[in-house]
C-alpha cells in the first residue's frame, strides 16, 4: 500500500547507497575525523556562505535537539518554545532529562508570533520573583514547523532581534529545513537562514539521509568543547564516514536543494489535487507536509488504499490527516491517489 | 597506509550494503517498527536460544552503555566496573551525565577478579555508612575485555552468581562480542552467554555494521517502556529499518560468526608473526586486538608504515601499542606486515 | 512597617525555641536517627490515625517537592500539576533538574478540575505516539493552593480516584496544610487527607517552625532507600534535632492546629475588614492568604504604611496583592489595618 | 552515656539560641535578604580580609559540596579529589546526581600530594584520547580532611598554584574549618586560605550551628545567578534568617574561632591522655579528630562506658576507632575518660 504517512518511509538517495557503496573498505578514523566528514563540513560552511561556521553531525533529530539545547543553556535555564515545538512534545522528555524546562508560549499553526515572544520575555526577566524561576536561556523555532508552515524573512528578523536584545541564541531546529526552503511561500535563503540564527541543523534524516543531521554555528560560535558534550549525550556516531559521507553527497551537485524541490513538487500536486477534489484544508501549508479534515466515516475507507498520520481530533464526527511528501515520493503515487478519489 | 588501529575503520560488509540497496525504497514504518526489525529480533532470540527475550537496536556502544545503566539502575545506585571498564573511562562521563557513579575495583588485565567482586559487594553492603554511600545496583563487565582478554565460563559463572546473591543484575558490554565467542580461548556459547547474565549487547559497529548494537534482555526482562527511555536517551534511531536491516543480515547464514572468525583468523596470524619476530607482550590477547611493547625509537619507524594505536607507557623507553583486526582484515595486510618487519 | 507579605516573616513559635534551648547540650546522633525525631514521627502518625505510616523530615519546601517526586516517578515520567502549581512556577526548575517535566493542565483559582484530569489522562494514555511522549506517572495538588483555595473532601476524593484508576500516586503539596485543614470551609480532616493520597507533607516553614517538612506516606509506602533518596537531593538535615524537636513541638498539645486556627481567625477578620472597606476581592479564599484588586494610584500609598505581596497585574490601572496572616499575627495587626483604612 | 561520636552531637553555641530568641518575632523577609544575614555576610568578609567576597548562606555540607560543584564545571567536567574526600564517599553520589564524575588521585591520610595531583592534571590533560574523558574542571581538597589532617600553607599555596595552571579552580571544603585554622599544627590564617583558593565554605553544621554552611568566593567570582542555583539544588533556607542570624552571631565578638579552639584544646588533653594510656594512634592528628587502634577484645568493652566511631579495619584483630571533641566538649568528658582509662 502507498504510504504517505511520513517524510521517513524510505531508505536514502541512491547516489548515497553508491557513494557508501564506493568508500566502503576504506580505512578511515573514527569520531568524524575523517576525510568525507572534513569535506562535508567545507561543502556546507560554502552552502550556508558561513566560512568561519563550526558543523557537526548528530545521529538524529531528538539527539540534535537535546544536544544542542544542554550545551547552549546553563543549569538554571530553559528553552523558550512554541507550545507545539516538537522539544515540549514528541521527544519523550529527552530536553528535561538534561535538567532544563521547555517553556511553553502558544503555537499559531506551530509557529510563535514575535510580539508574544517579546511580552514573554520581557515579563520573565521583570518579574519581582525572576529568581525563584526558570530563567529563559533561548529561544527553539523549527523551520518548517511541526504544522507545516514557514517564518517569513521578516519574522525570523524579528524573533532573532528580539532574542538578541534579551541575550539570548536563536536557535531553528531544521529536520525538514529543506522542504521549507524549496518551499514556493519561502523567502529566505540558507545563507539568510544561517544569519538570522545563532545555531540550526540542516535535517538529513527526513531529507534523504539513513540517519544524521548537519549542526552549524554559523559564526564559529559552538560552545566549548562541543565534540565531548556530543558524545556525552549519545548523539556522536563512532563511524563518522556515516554522517560525514551522506552530507558530503548531499552537498554535491546541490542535491540536497534538488530532492527537496522534488518532495515541495509533489506536496504542490497534492495539495492541487486535494482542492480539486473539495477536501477542506486543516492548514493551509506550503510544505512537504499537507493537513485536511475528514468526515470519521471516511477515514476508515481511505485507510484501506493508502496509509496517512492521524494528526488531530477536529470534533466529534472529524479528523485531521497529515499526508507527507518526501525527496522519494514518485509521481506515481501522486497519480495513484489521484485515481483513487 | 594500512591501519591496524582499531576494529572500525572500514564500513559495512558488502551483504549489508546489499541488502541496503535492495530493500531501498520500500516504504517501511519507522522507530524499529518495521519488519526487518522484527525478523532480525527473532533472529537473535534463535542465535542466543532464548525465545523470550526482548532485543532493541540502539545507535552505538555509548549510547547503549549509559541507556541500559540508567534503565536499570534506581538513581542511588552505581554501576560496579573494573578500573579499566569503557565506562569509567572513554565514555566523557555519559553514564554519570545520567546521575550514576561508576563504582571501581581492581582490573586484571580488564578482568574484574569474582573474589574482589565478592568482597567489595560484601563490605558496600555491611557497611554501618552505606545508606549515606552509593549502594551497588548493577555489576558491568565488557566480553571480551578492553585489553583482548575474555572470562572463562566458569568465571562468568562465579560472577553471575555473586551479582544475584546480591541482588544485582549483570550487564554484559558486547561491543567486540563476535570476537570474544570465535576466539579459540573461549569457552562459552552465545546461548550460554545469554544465561549468564541479565542484559547483555551484541556489538555491531566493530562487528561488521556501519553502526548499531543489539541489546539483548534474555528472559524478556527489559525495564518497563525501555522502548522510551532509549528514545529519551538518544539512543534511538528514526529509520530503525537502518539497524534492523543490518542485523538481520548479520544474523542470516551466519554471517557475524563467520566474519568475526576471520578477525580472530587474521589475529591469531598476527600474533604468530609478532612472535616469530621476538616481540614483547604486553598482554597475552586471545582475540582481535594485540598488544606490544616497543622500545620508543621503534614507534616512529614502524608508524611510518602501519598506523597503530598508542595504548600505554611502559616506562621511559618503552611503549604498548595496539595492533587490531577485524572483520576487514584481507590476508594481505598481515602479509605486508610480515614483509614489512 | 508591619507586614503582610507572607507567612514566613517570624521565627519559630516560641515554644520550640524553648525546646531547643532545654534539650541543646543533650548529646544525640544525627541524621533523625534521635529519640526526639521518633516520637515526633510517632505522634505524626497518631494525628494521622495512620499507624503504619513513614514519615521523614526534610529541610523545606522546594526541596521536599523535588526530592518526593523525583523518588516516586520513573525517568520517562513527568507529574501532572495545574498551570499554577508551585513546582511549575516557582523553584526555580528544581523537578526539571532532577529530569522530570512538569505536565500541566489549566488551574482554576490555583484548583485542577478532576473532570480536565481525567480528560488529560485519557487522552495522554491513549495518544499514538504515547510512546515518544512523557507519561504522567503521578498527580501533584497544592492543599491549600497558591490561590489560598481548598479542594474539598468530594474534590479530593475524586482525583484520587482518577489518578489510582490510571495507576498514579497523589502527592499533596502541604506546605500550608494547617491553614488548609483549620480553614471553616474546610470539611476533610488530616486523617481522611492521609487516607486520600499515596504522600503528602505537612508544611513546618509556613506553619510555626523556623524549617522542616514533614512527609507522610500514610500507608508505609515510602519509596525503597527514602532516606539515602533525601540525602542525594539535599534534603537531609546533618542535625536531625534540629526538625526533630520542631515537629516533635508542634504535634504535642494539639499545638500545630492551635496556631493554624489562630492564622485562619486573624485572616478572617482581615477578609471582614477587606469586606467592610469595600474592597475587591481577587479570590474568594477561606485560608489565610487574602487577596484583593487594587488600582495602581492606591499601591503606592498603601505601601507607605504596611507590607504586602504584589500578586498579578489585572489591568493596566488595577493590581492584585496578597495579605498573608501566620501563626504569629497578632490581633494588633489587623488592629492598625483597621485604622488604616 | 558520654559521647566522642562526632562533632554533631549537641545544637547550637547558647548564644546563638539566644539571638534566635530574641529576633523571634521580627518580620523580616525571606531568602537571605534579611538585615542579618546581610551583616553575617559584612562580618565574614572582613574576617577574611575579602571586600569582594561573595557570600551565601546554604542549608548544610552535602548540599554546599553539591551545588558549589555543579555550579563551577560545565557539563563535560568532573572534580578531582583525593579518594578519600567526603565527596566521593559520603555524600550518597549527591556530585554524580547532578551529572559530574568525582576524578580520583591518591589520598595520604586524608590528603592529595601536590605532585600527583600535577601528574595527574597533565596526564589528563595530554591523553591522545582527552576528548573521550571527563575533563577535570575543579579540584577539591578538605581542611581539615576527613582524617583530621591538614595542609600547610605551602601545600595550599603549590596546590592552588597547579590547578590554577591548568585553568581550574580549588575549591576548599571547610565542613571543619575552625578546628583546622585553630590547629597547632595550622600555619595559615583565614584570609591566606580565602586567597590560596576560589571558592570555600565555614562549616556552621560542624562548628556551633544548628545547620548551615557560608560558601565564600573571595574574589567576587560567584557563578551567576548563584543564588538561583541554589534554590535548584535544594541548598536554600527559606527563612534565610536562621542561617544569617547564626553566622552573624558566630562572627561577633570572635566566636567562631574562639569557640574552635576550645575544641582544638579538648582534642590535644584527649590526644595526650591517649598517648600517656600507651595507646597507639591511627593518625597523627593535629585536629578535633583523633584516631586510635585497638584490639577488637576491647571495643566491646570500652563501648560499655562511652560512644565513639568505629574508622576501620586495621587488621583481623585491630580496628581503627574516631574520638572527636567539638566546641560543646566539657572537661568534665576528658576527665571522665581519664577516669575510665
Amino acid at each position: 500500500m502507498i504510504s504517505f504517512t511520513c517524510d521517513y518511509s524510505e531508505g536514502a538517495h541512491p547516489r548515497i547507497l553508491e557513494r557508501l557503496a564506493q568508500t566502503n573498505l576504506e580505512q578511515l578514523p573514527g569520531y568524524g575525523m575523517d576525510h568525507y566528514s572534513i569535506s562535508a563540513k567545507d561543502k556546507i560552511r560554502a552552502a550556508c556562505q558561513a566560512p568561519d561556521a563550526d558543523v557537526f553531525f548528530l545521529t538524529g533529530g531528538t539527539q540534535t535537539n537535546s544536544t544542542v539545547i544542554a550545551a547552549m543553556l546553563e543549569d538554571y535555564e530553559g528553552v523558550v518554545s512554541a507550545e507545539t515545538g516538537h522539544i515540549g512534545v514528541h521527544e519523550a522528555g529527552a530536553v528535561e532529562y538534561t535538567g532544563h524546562k521547555v517553556l511553553t508560549i502558544p503555537g499559531h499553526q506551530g509557529k510563535m508570533d514575535p510580539k508574544e515572544l517579546e511580552a514573554y520575555l520581557e515579563a520573565a526577566t521583570t518579574d519581582p520573583n525572576y529568581e525563584h524561576m526558570v530563567f529563559p536561556g533561548m529561544v527553539y523555532i523549527s523551520f518548517p514547523t511541526e504544522y507545516g508552515t514557514i517564518y517569513s524573512k521578516a519574522e525570523l528578523t524579528q524573533i532573532h532581534h528580539i532574542a538578541a536584545h534579551y541575550g539570548l541564541p536563536l536557535f531553528i531546529d531544521g529536520a525538514r529545513l529543506g522542504y521549507g526552503l524549496m518551499s514556493p511561500a519561502c523567502d529566505v535563503t540558507l545563507p539568510e537562514l544561517a544569519q538570522l540564527c545563532d545555531v540550526f541543523y540542516i535535517g538529513g534524516t527526513k531529507v534523504g539521509a539513513l540517519c544524521g543531521e548537519a549542526v552549524v554555528f554559523p559564526r564559529g560560535n559552538a560552545p566549548k568543547h562541543f565534540y565531548t558534550i556530543t558524545k556525552q549525550h549519545g548523539a556522536m556516531m563512532a563511524k563518522g564516514r556515516l554522517t560525514g559521507i551522506q552530507f558530503d553527497t548531499l552537498f554535491t551537485d546541490n542535491l540536497y536543494f534538488d530532492i527537496s524541490r522534488h518532495a515541495i513538487d509533489m506536496a504542490m500536486e497534492l495539495k492541487q489535487l486535494l482542492k480539486e477534489k473539495g477536501c477542506e484544508f486543516f492548514i493551509d501549508s506550503p510544505t512537504n507536509q499537507q493537513f485536511i479534515v475528514l468526515e470519521n466515516s471516511n477515514l476508515q475507507e481511505l485507510g484501506k488504499h493508502i496509509a496517512f498520520d492521524l494528526w488531530d481530533r477536529v470534533d466529534q464526527n472529524h479528523t485531521a490527516i497529515r499526508l507527507a511528501t518526501s525527496w522519494a515520493t514518485p509521481a506515481e503515487h501522486i497519480q495513484a491517489l489521484r485515481n483513487l478519489l
